[in-house]
């Protein structure tokens, strides 16, 4: 996945419909939140079985909102200079110190 | 960003402290949605102007929390089968048509 | 509001719709969180004084998600074992031990 | 629980901090957000039985939560002019539209 190509998309899909105004980091945090919960509800009813085998029209659904998630994820790296490669490598390496490996 | 092979090592470092069996979509799910409001909580009491001004320290902070839910949404999406960049551009192509541009 | 007969009326819904095996803590806990986020959705593209000067539609839709949340946290009380009025008189007396007063 | 006094004891808690400005609907709304997902985050990695098993100290952490969500709940409602008493018994109105019971 190339990022900063996609970045740049949504950047020109925004500015092809005078979005900017309303593309604060903060909104867009909103935006991220309440796509993340409507993933959430995909799930809320559904026993932790039931969660590993969805039909195709829940995996499809699943997409969708994987999808609308990642999207502002990117904007708000995007319109914050935050340099996510950079940032998940960084992450990575303080995870794998927090929770060290049970057997070495 | 190569997505499979991130997927492969969030895989293996959940296989190397025993959390298979917590890693449901299910649970996967509420743990991206707790990570999100933990990026919102960055941003809560900010004005708009002010979100897009992030000191160093908060934009280190917002970029760990990026890592966070993306890192989550990668689970979910490797977990549950979905492909996640044909499934981006199938939302890319289906916003276009939701919210046509203003001018053409 | 009479808490407890709220929460005898939610606990008979629900058993006339056979919801109770849907109704472990963790699943309400999940859908506290969607409706919250639905009511967040209200106002994600609001600047802060249009969240202010709600319409008349956008007050009764809040009314609607605010009621959703508040029926969840009863039953999530409930179904836990938690005494809300005490915990609530705890948690202003904990939030005035953390955040002194400007003026004495 | 008399929510119109508790009400006014968050609005005096809020003045006496000079908060007021912070306390828009919007803020108030990402704030209550948060508060819903520390909530969740209780019960992230719990399996539904544990979830209705808690333990003293998880029961007391939870009752914290829902106390913040709670009063952030409350001042939502108090600033934006909806009367949540009625509000409440207009949504389960409502929902028994929505929802017949199984058996009459």
């Amino acid at each position: 996945m190339d990022i900063s190509a996609l970045q740049r998309r949504l950047r020109q899909f925004a500015a092809d419909r005078d979005w900017q105004p309303y593309q604060t980091p903060k909104n867009l945090a909103m935006a991220m939140t309440v796509e993340a919960a409507e993933l959430l509800e995909i799930f809320q009813w559904l026993t932790p079985e039931q969660s590993q085998q969805l039909s195709d029209d829940q995996r499809q659904h699943l997409g969708e909102e994987l999808s609308d998630v990642l999207l502002y994820l990117l904007q708000i790296a995007d319109h914050s200079g935050v340099d996510l490669e950079a940032a998940v490598e960084r992450k990575l390496a303080m995870n794998a110190v927090k929770h060290p490996p049970l057997r070495s």
